[in-house]
């Protein structure tokens, strides 16, 4: 019944997903469908969608442009992510970048921002405050981890300033909108957004462990390629090993390449086990924020999401 | 008077556009401003104001941020613009990316298209709907434009429907906005609506002949810099002279570098003097529109703007 209404939901943000690119332009229309119809988790729409529920809100209609407005946000930024990466593989597709060149995809990108913006419009002020929020704050914590990786370092501090930036303020936004829209409370707002943010540092610290251990084949793109642009060495860092890492492994069991060096050195130092244990703490942070709200099937179904997020490997 | 109430709004716009970009992330602020303080025309607030006055507006603070957003937009779109068109000066100066490299300027143009969003979200559902689909047409333009670029053709249409949607519909949402913030009727909104758009295709045709016709120095970058991308062609097609231009001119006098070359050819073949009438027309179609209007001081300032964005040499 609640699974429902979230389907529901989650078929109509796909529709106007789908809808929204078109153009008479008829690359942008191509490539905005490539990116779209690849198979995202929809972690963002379904944020938007259950703060909605819970809350009381009646016709998820009322919520699911801003629900597709997120997932079009991280849609545009992976399009230019994947520029910035030289990524070749997405989702187990060919990047936009790599199939229509770097102009295209650099225009794409700006394009499926515009259609942000486009269907935000008529939410009015109050929404489009905190959605343009939530877009610098989403460019800003890309721009330190571009610094980061540039400059070959990256301290735990860093690394909380760019997760939370980068992820957890689009995930607290989608939520506190949707709780918005659905009429909640002050009380029940705070409670959603405070959920979802932790929800987006927990899925982030867990993106990064799996770009560790991950198959590369359930990721769809190559592992360690989040790593070769410094992004996990925060987990050298939480190790607490730092720069006498590789002294800890035995030197003939690492492969020669460097990526695979690392990798193979990040496993063995325990780093990995401590990044986990951060995953479950800012885990319980989030389940925690939701005692604020009364039981019931929605509030299960965003316990059971924590886990969803927590134990995937993809 | 008229001018000083038009000056004073300018500097607030300035002022908001340097106030709008300071982020915790330093490199954003100095690209931001490395590209704000390099000296634009101004053109596109310059319209929003003249508008906002001309429809009786009191008090120019209601109009600045919408005037400094639409400024804001052009400007990020140039941050990207110049990344695919490889240009290493604008406006006289090193381009944002070619002083912080390309993973940078992607995301400082990304970064001031955010504050576009941010200094758009008081308006509200009205305004952002123009502005965000103003600047869909503008992303539809540029990649119009990459698209001709690369398949080397251009004809008469594909470029009208270009310069209209890259460059004329912000210039027409700039004046529509600022009449609607004015307080203008629809009549006084319409008008000033179809002078902003033909003076934005009077504006970009003019570009494009100096961009074959000026002076390096004058300009702040190099001649022959969007001919060599294909923008130009439609003046050899306005020309009607098309693959025998090179027959007309005697090759004795042509230079061997072929962007000279191709200069040489359209300077030679009257495409230049047909592109002029064209501009004219359009200036015309501009003035036109202002017949809606009642004869006013401001009124002489919005003619005499169409004067200016003729004759300018740069």
């Amino acid at each position: 019944m609640v699974k429902d209404l979230i389907q529901d939901g989650l078929t109509a943000v796909e529709a106007q997903l789908r809808d929204v690119v078109h153009s008479d332009v008829e690359l942008l229309t191509d490539a905005g469908l490539h990116i779209i119809t690849s198979g995202g988790k929809r972690l963002r729409p379904q944020l938007g969608l259950l703060a909605y529920l819970a809350v009381g809100g009646q016709d998820v209609r009322e919520v699911v442009p801003m629900a597709a407005a997120v997932e079009m946000v991280h849609t545009a930024t992976l399009v230019h992510d994947d520029i910035n990466d030289h990524s070749l593989t997405r989702r187990g597709k060919i990047t936009v970048h790599a199939k229509w060149g770097r102009t295209f995809a650099l225009l794409a990108g700006d394009y499926l921002f515009t259609k942000v913006y486009e269907m935000m419009a008529p939410y009015g002020p109050e929404y489009n405050v905190i959605m343009a929020d939530a877009c610098i704050k989403l460019v800003e914590g890309e721009t330190l981890q571009a610094i980061a990786a540039k400059a070959g370092t990256m301290d735990r501090e860093t690394y909380k300033t760019i997760i939370s930036r980068k992820t957890a303020s689009l995930f607290e936004a989608a939520a506190r909108m949707g709780a918005m829209i659905g009429g909640g409370d002050e009380k029940s707002i705070e409670a959603l957004a405070a959920y979802a943010y932790n929800l987006g540092l927990t899925f982030q610290i867990v993106d990064d462990i799996l770009d560790i251990i991950g198959d590369p084949e359930e990721m769809g793109k190559p592992a360690g390629l989040d790593l070769a642009q410094n992004r996990g060495v925060m987990m050298a860092q939480n190790g607490g090993h730092g720069d006498v890492l590789e002294a800890e492994v035995a030197v003939a069991e690492l492969p020669d390449d460097p990526i695979a060096r690392m990798m193979a050195q990040l496993r063995e130092s325990g780093a990995v086990e401590i990044a986990r244990l951060q995953a479950e703490e800012t885990a319980v942070r989030a389940r925690t924020a939701l005692d604020e709200l009364p039981d019931s099937k929605i509030r299960d179904e965003m316990l059971e999401l924590v886990e969803l997020v927590l134990d995937r490997n993809r």
